[in-house]
């Protein structure tokens, strides 16, 4: 077959199965989802030989180490991906909840109640275990999803949906419910990109040039975010331990990820306390530092420090670096927000109560933080349960996406009769 | 200057003035909506000098009656629009509203804060009462506005702007909040919807064919609804009276607007009963039915009924003719519904309390009514407050959009020092 005909033809499976999930109840779909955790387990080992044949793929085409730890599923990641179908499981359904219910002077009642998107179409890169979390945020959610993985983990994907599709049929919901594109052509990409009529959304998960190809070809809207060039602003009079330690943890726990600090900002009346103390124990911890000039002249030169250039603002390092800057205020530190920032995750660390208020209401990135990690931008961490993504743009979703995030909401209105004069 | 260059410079404006919209307070904003409402009723002769340049040319060019009164500035509509902008003042302000707050079990507070979507383009037909309608409620919200109109009403739309501006300026305001594309040349609309890193959304009102140009040409998110071809579904068993009154409000008492109903389908074992009073009271009103068959068969020839075609089901009347369908059972009235139907409105009529939960679950449209009139999907209506259209993509909103739907809410955290492990 074609790869235009196979990809529509997916498209148009998933599209009658949209039709069919809204009216699952929530029991059965929490059945699947743990049978499919069931399976994922028990079938363990089949999963990690067709694992291999990527690896093996990958290996001999001379792909680095962290590209292959990315790739490999270990009796660990499987044990986690049935842990987290589970836990999808035990969430309550959006699916039908009435979020308010409101009377009008006529005696209407009127509500809204959450419906599921239709069709989500997921492309990603790399790790197989999206597969698996995808799949389950989507059919918990009431939503039929096409996952177009990448060609590194092709056996992966497939044995994976192989899988899934076996518990679907047993559990008689409609199969196209979750489907992998199961060829890892390039062209099947872009042909799903132009099924607007039967595509509902599309979220690319992966690196910042995956997420612009897909933005850039998809007439479908596009849910995503390119980069967390994430904040924290350390204010004058903060604590200096508690701003340490949240600090520290900003840029050292994780530093590989989006919700990771890449720039730190201090007040001028702060830095000369704060900044000699929080350097010596980045620099302990291998973290490389791009300072300003002030920044250089407070730690004082052959500490390692390497001056920051214009472009270091910009940066998503997603690594052991980080650019420090010396600022005047609060002001200049939001000034500096607006304009190298991503509207990812943007943290204060203060005392002072207007200054806390005052950022938050200011600062309009997709979470906001007093006196916190950056970290903390993740769905289960915010208490969204599980999450899809993070999303930068504003609209439908702006921040971590949970079940909520993946439905819409009807209007709903009970009336005995009423006629509009 | 050159089209294109004037138009990159209005969104740079407009740009501009959302980092600082976000931080007025209501008090203000509310003092300057009823300026502007204030300066409507000063300035109303010098408005409608410049209505009448769009009128002469309009008559001149030939055009129908109803696309000269859809264009027509009086006394009254100017009165209307004031009255309109003085009613958005008296809104709540959606702009810092906090929509939850919880407690983490690590003690971080979590909630989220609304915020404006930033830049607005929005773009219409014929009528110049749109400019200020579409002005009031997003610089209530917060947001910045381009407005782009038809060529027909420029006149109007600049002596409009003009006015908007003014106050603008008087109240310190920045003047890139209210914008009007002063060229008639379509250049520029094309223009305008390739500037996706300086507009955040897109809202078109008008016929089917502005919408869907401007969605195929657009880079920028677009909230829109093509047409509302919109049903009611009467239940066997159904109180014939109530059926009646609210049939023959959802057709008669505005049949030019999308809410309209244009088809009614009716239960079998109803229909013998209902459908010829029912059909004989629209007759009389001027309605034209197109009957299927059985509709044909139960009114009986020579009633001046046409017999519905295929293409009947699909058809947006906007007009005095209604097509009729009888239907064996609920379930073959919702597929009726999910085949021919564009996801706008639909009402059953019934007395029985399973049917009527059934119908409220299964039709995803985006407002959907037990015994009450299509009419009422209206964001007044249903007690949004003034309304900027309506959606029928599910994407950020799905039905009227009010206020609330011209933000979308950042996550703000207060901590206490709270790190991630």
């Amino acid at each position: 077959m074609e790869i235009k005909e196979l990809v529509l033809e997916i498209a148009q499976k998933a599209r009658e199965a949209s039709q069919a999930l809204p009216l699952i109840d929530s029991t059965r779909k929490n059945k699947a989802l743990r049978a499919m955790a069931a399976a994922l387990e028990k079938k363990g080992p089949a999963i990690l030989r067709e694992n291999r044949k990527d690896l093996q793929q990958a290996a001999a085409a001379g792909q680095p180490r962290a590209f292959l730890d990315r790739l490999q599923l270990t009796e660990k990641t499987l044990a986690e991906m049935a842990g987290g179908l589970r836990e999808v499981a035990l969430l309550p359904d959006p699916v039908g909840e009435v979020t308010g219910l409101w009377l009008r002077p006529n005696g209407l009642q009127v509500g809204r109640m959450r419906i599921p998107l239709g069709v989500i179409g997921f492309i990603y890169e790399s790790r197989p275990n999206v597969t698996v979390d995808a799949a389950g945020l989507c059919l918990k959610s009431g939503n039929a999803v096409i996952l177009k993985g990448g060609s590194e983990a092709i056996h992966s994907n497939r044995a994976l949906a192989r899988l899934l599709q076996e518990v679907l049929i047993r559990e008689e919901i409609h199969p196209g419910a979750i489907q992998v594109i199961p060829t890892t052509d390039r062209e099947a990409t872009a042909e799903l990109l132009q099924l607007e009529e039967l595509i509902d959304l599309i979220i690319p998960r992966g690196g910042e040039g995956l997420i612009r190809a897909v933005t850039a070809q998809s007439r479908i809207p596009v849910l995503k975010h390119y980069k967390g060039v994430c904040h924290i602003y350390v204010d004058e009079g903060a604590d200096p331990v508690l701003a340490e330690e949240v600090c520290f943890n900003a840029k050292v726990q994780r530093p590989g990820v989006c919700n990771a600090m890449e720039t730190l900002l201090v007040h001028r009346r702060a830095a000369k306390k704060f900044l000699p103390a929080m350097v010596a124990r980045f620099r302990e911890a291998g973290v490389e530092i791009r300072g300003c000039q002030e920044t250089m002249k407070i730690v004082g030169r052959g500490t390692g420090l390497r001056p920051a250039e214009e472009a270091d603002w910009y940066e998503e390092y997603l690594d052991l670096i980080l650019a420090v800057r010396v600022v005047p205020d609060m002001t200049a530190a939001i000034r500096h927000i607006n304009r190298y920032g991503s509207q990812h995750t943007e943290a204060i660390i203060t005392r002072d109560y207007d200054r806390a208020r005052e950022f938050l209401k200011t600062v309009n990135s997709s979470v906001v933080l007093v006196n916190a990690s950056t970290r903390f931008n993740d769905g289960q961490q915010l208490g969204l349960g599980a999450e899809i993504g993070i999303s930068t743009s504003k609209l439908h979703a702006f921040g971590p996406m949970g079940l909520n995030e993946l439905t819409t909401t009807k209007f709903i209105v009970f009336g005995q009769g009423q006629v509009r004069s």
